[in-house]
């Protein structure tokens, strides 16, 4: 069924996002319960609104007062988060509206997702009468979503809660891949805003979110996981409309035929023609990656960097190793390794020694003991006008061990008008906060390995041309 | 030149990686010499071999008595680290010579690698003399290397001691790959055994490496990092005659014209015609992977897993979502997602409540709760004698926290049977523990993303037809 989605509903959904209370209705004080996991979510997180967990066989569940039913709740609530058996679903839905609930996180499972076909029918029933009161219902069987910049976790994952704050929403079919990629998120110092998961996409589906991560202003990058559409007209005719005004990029699977028999398991929808979704996204604007990496690489670009006027790229490295790599990646991809003018070139040479190379890529080591040489140069190259973007590689050395944190002010400086993609790699522990500090003033956005991050500018420039064809 | 390898060279080649004693010419206490940081990687690893450092000006560095020369040193000498200015290094060859000195690992730069034909004049002197006495020199212009099945780290980099100790050997054309890939393995839980920075090959160049890690015991897997060979056919005439005895694996750069002038600048041999590097590769049993994960990954798996003996594999999971990635992969690469037999299917069945799948891939999220379950699936499928190789994937939730240690037992009674890979997924600190056990038992090979997994599962299909042929 199609939802009828008004601006009440969308009003709503805005509420539901940055909620100022919020109920856990099936609340639980033991950790062999979601309900448990959710509790501790929401209050270990830094959320400032208020809590209510609900269960009316409790008293105080992790020192909040506990209430028998919303109706209780001595304030009105603004999001409901559901952790209770499916079948008590449609009524906690009628009791969310009695008490003017303004949107739902429905963590439930046992619906479209299983064989019986009696789920599909029970969840249908909530559509239906979620659609006719203008409630959105995130769900069912999700592990349900985090705004980071409202300091909400509203999922049955605590650890969430530790991911940098940043203005990539991920919105995800796939419970495991939000997972995944969180978790990654966080390993490898990147930063989200929001993490959604549809789960069986009662009525806020991909194009919901669409319309919604338009208007949001802490949204600035679109990422979105899909495994099959029910709609994908919607979702495209959606996308088409906000054409440029933020990237759009989607990672799909279920080109294996034997991954569809899984994607209709768990979130209900087959997954359909791989060669039809490429071209649908393509004609609507969808930027397509396709691993896990990419997405998350080219997330983090997009969030940061400016995108490239052209396709010609400078490679300055601390090793000459790394940026041959980098360069099989550019020339793979279509970026040019670009020459230098003499300007640059003459700039160049009066920080290098007599015999290291001054053209791309250029191997930076021998200026490695003079942090004030290597920002000469990236600045130099920066200024080129022949140069469109840059990337930078340095493996740690113990005489580079100060350079990346010196870098900080002309990168950030250079971010907004050419962008500029880093490889640093060190063990952990040694450069981690230098990076994390460049990262937070969006000077830096820095890829573990020289083929992603010259995958990341490749793809960069793709979504450039691709946007403004 | 041709150097000529006689049992002499070999025989020193074992001793340089494996010295009772080593000297450091040019050691220094000033932290911004790499005579200081070799000092330091050779004192803070666990080297259980004699120390000296040798400076005419010290009296002591960093706690040992220091000498003035080779000669004053009062024992022989295994091995000597040399950090000296280039034109000071043909004096010091003889003089190792003359002290019965082993083997030479020569981190001085400036010969081949420099615009001035002088550098390669220099360098061709320096291997007619140590060709003459049967000397090996590792490098010149390498940041040196390390055996950490020995405790020994004769590099500028001390952060290298604290790589795991493993069975693959690293050699590489590249120090700033090999700094990528150490840390990267450091990073990841992969494990090393040494990791060997060639620098310019004076006279140890991949064909002697070959030649001693075939023989080598500690070695089982062997990583070649390329960028361009001098005498190709001198390396592939050498895998070829060692065909299947043990993995050798490939990665190569220079695909890209640009990138060429910069190996030419640092290693001092052109990258060449990438297509006939492809045909030698394959020809001489040498197995090429494209980026450096796919090089460390397949590393890992290889010297870990016993190898497929068919392309059906099965995908466990404890989330749908990442299980079709890896699907997705698998397809793309020709493994099979195979149905499994009608026994395995029951056995899954008395695991997993009603309304689980119970097909290939298997989402086992329904048992998470009960670990016991989750082996007796996962024991199930390597049973299944249509299953030539399993993938399990594994996202961090509460109720998954204790799953993977109880693994462990099953997975490494069958490592030797089917090749099992993983990607178990946790923010840092909660599984890391638990990962490292399972590999430093060789249970497990676990890596960091589905697509990966999927593409390391490949490889290893695919490295066995290429050997099997």
């Amino acid at each position: 069924m199609e939802a009828i989605k008004d601006n009440q509903f969308f009003q709503n959904l805005s509420v539901l996002f940055k909620p100022r209370s919020v109920a856990v209705i099936g609340a639980s004080s033991n950790p062999d319960k979601l309900g448990y996991h959710v509790m501790k979510s929401l209050t270990q997180g830094n959320f400032q609104g208020r809590i209510f967990p609900v269960n009316p066989g409790s008293e105080e569940i992790m020192g909040f007062p506990a209430f028998s039913s919303l109706e209780a709740c001595p304030e009105s609530i603004d999001l409901a988060v559901i952790v209770l058996p499916a079948k008590m679903v449609l009524d906690i839905l009628y009791q969310c509206h009695q008490s003017l609930v303004k949107g739902v996180v429905l963590i439930t499972a046992g619906f479209k997702e299983i064989d019986d076909p009696l789920g599909a029918e029970q969840q249908e029933k909530l559509a239906e009468y979620a659609n006719s009161v203008s409630l959105p219902v995130i769900g069912p069987n999700t592990f349900g979503m985090v705004n980071l910049n409202w300091d909400l976790n509203a999922s049955f994952t605590p650890e969430f809660s530790s991911l940098k704050k940043g203005r990539v929403t991920l919105v995800s079919q796939s419970g495991g891949i939000s997972h995944l990629l969180a978790f990654t998120a966080l390993n490898n110092i990147y930063r989200l805003g929001k993490v959604v998961g549809l789960g069986n996409r009662l009525n806020v589906d991909f194009a919901q979110m669409i319309d919604y991560l338009v208007e949001d202003p802490e949204t600035e990058v679109i990422a979105l996981y899909i495994e099959g559409l029910d709609r994908p007209r919607e979702l495209m005719d959606k996308a088409k409309r906000v054409w440029g005004e933020k990237p759009i990029i989607a990672l799909k699977t279920g080109r294996a035929d034997s991954g569809n028999q899984s994607s209709m398991s768990h979130t209900g929808s087959m997954a359909g023609s791989d060669v039809i979704y490429q071209g649908a996204f393509r004609q609507s604007g969808i930027y397509r990656v396709n691993t896990t990496e990419e997405f998350l690489d080219l997330s983090q670009a997009l969030s940061v960097c400016t995108l490239p006027k052209g396709h010609r790229v400078a490679v300055l490295s601390g090793q000459a190793g790394p940026s041959m790599a980098v360069c099989d990646i550019c020339y793979d991809h279509g970026l040019e390794i670009v020459s230098f003018t003499q300007k640059t070139r003459e700039t160049i040479h009066g920080y290098l020694p007599p015999l290291a190379l001054r053209e791309n890529p250029v191997d930076m080591g021998p200026a490695w003991y003079n942090s004030s040489s290597v920002r000469g140069i990236v600045r130099a190259v920066l200024e080129d006008e022949k140069v469109d973007a840059v990337i930078i590689l340095m493996m740690f050395a113990s005489a580079n061990r100060v350079t990346i944190p010196e870098l900080s002010p002309v990168l950030f400086e250079w971010q907004q008008k050419k962008p500029v993609l880093s490889c640093f790699v060190a063990p952990h522990g040694i450069w981690d906060q230098a990076i994390e500090d460049m990262v937070e003033q969006k000077a830096l956005v820095n890829i573990p390995t020289p083929e992603r991050v010259g995958k990341a500018m490749a793809h960069l420039w793709h979504y450039s041309q691709m946007i403004n064809r």
